[in-house]
């Protein structure tokens, strides 16, 4: 039987999503959660989970998704409850679902959205510290969110994004579509959601700090063009901090009624992760 | 010379407010911080903070002051930045002004405001997770507020808050006087606000935990009266838990000048905390 779940994590306290030798992630503390609540059945099938999108280390998520095939049956919310006992406070199980074997949490995604949250100003915040990103601004002065969001067209559509893509990145093509760049401003508050087929590795980071150049008005807004086109990573801006990036939604084919994330529960408002 | 030094902090990775032998504590944070500022100064007189309120383990605020006496003279601004320089994420100054010898950020304040911050439903919330209390709910189920506010009144005005206070309690008496609580109710949020000339040791998180048991439903709103009047702590409900507690405000005579706390740059809503 395969199973679905929606999860939602604080990502500052592990070395991303997946598993890996002596380091803390996401991943593991889940297979380790699902392996205690199904007890024996474990040691002959070990949990093995796969997922829509494998955070960096501490990138957070409002709507992961991931699905793992076991023999054991429970009530839907008997291993949202089950699994969540196991959990440590900084992950949550919200919701999970039988789905058919076609269902794959990875290749099933035809879309994802993420979420950028700045804040910015004098100083930083101590209550937002590790889950929003920080830009020191003077006093009475904000980003030029216009000249943002005109450098962002040029994004929409199909392209090669290696100007935007990390060294260490696994995706077999650069090439991907953007849907939408939406850059809300709320002062001190600016959020990027930029909603796409897939993400290259640190793509959403490194468009951030590049859309900060222009929004402080140290590169013009044509500047993402010319770095679109160039196809290079030692042109655009450097990796921005991972502390304000949000994995928010995956979408799936209607056939497979995958819940929608749970948005009220976190401090983001929901309108802007919904919109 | 006396400074004073308005901060913001994220208790969750410390062991309270005040200094403690072998513990990781705000203070301690605080005062290190300084003294790498001031360098030699700080040998020959060795800083010491005095401060509004000793926050507990876990326990955050968004305007704590302190103050303390230095030979150093600096611009308010560069002890900002300079004592910022040295103090990690979780902590902050964010302003810092001369005041006079008279003005003790302790004996001059008339007034603290404490905010709890509460997010209740089916699940808890990771990214909350430290920095608000949480009550599970079952879906579409919510507190009886009014009833809460009812129970709210027979608190206001100069009591004895035995009934309330923590055995560690250290203050020369149990008698103070609530000025108001406020108790608003944004699903799936619940924030409760006191404001007090001065508040016992636990005295909030344990009046948070009697006004949850009245807003279920588990005791009528007349037991807060009752709890009130018995002048025993072992009657009212337990502790409830530091993750959602704020030290918001301290108020002090006007002609100190003392400025206000930084209320934009947190997850809770700024009116909240301001009304």
């Amino acid at each position: 039987m395969r199973i679905a779940l929606g999860l939602q994590y604080d990502g500052s306290p592990y070395a991303g999503w997946q598993v890996q030798h002596n380091q803390n992630t996401v991943q593991a503390e889940l297979e380790k959660a699902i392996t205690a609540f199904i007890g024996e059945e474990a040691i002959k099938h070990p949990v093995h989970t796969i997922t829509a999108g494998r955070t960096d280390a501490g990138v957070h998520a409002l709507g992961q998704v991931v699905h793992f095939d076991t023999h054991v049956e429970r009530e839907d919310f008997s291993w949202v409850r089950g699994v969540n006992s196991f959990l440590p406070g900084s992950i949550v199980v919200n919701w999970a679902k039988v789905v058919p074997e076609e269902f794959s949490a990875r290749f099933s995604a035809f879309e994802r959205t993420y979420i950028y949250a700045l804040h910015a100003g004098p100083c930083r915040s101590p209550l937002m510290n590790e889950r929003a990103g920080y830009v020191l601004l003077p006093p009475n002065q904000w980003f030029d969110v216009d000249t943002m969001r005109q450098a962002a067209q040029c994004l929409i559509g199909e392209h090669d994004f290696s100007s935007f893509r990390s060294s260490e990145c696994q995706s077999k093509t650069p090439v991907k579509t953007m849907y939408t760049i939406d850059i809300i401003s709320d002062e001190p508050w600016l959020y990027f959601r930029m909603r796409g087929n897939a993400f290259l590795h640190h793509m959403v980071r490194n468009l951030v700090g590049c859309f900060l150049q222009i929004g402080r008005g140290r590169q013009n807004p044509e500047w993402m063009a010319q770095l679109l086109a160039a196809k290079d990573r030692k042109l655009a801006a450097p990796t921005f901090m991972p502390d304000g990036l949000y994995l928010a939604k995956i979408a799936y084919p209607e056939q497979f009624a995958i819940p929608a994330p749970w948005l009220a529960n976190s401090w983001i408002p929901s309108e802007i992760i919904r919109t």
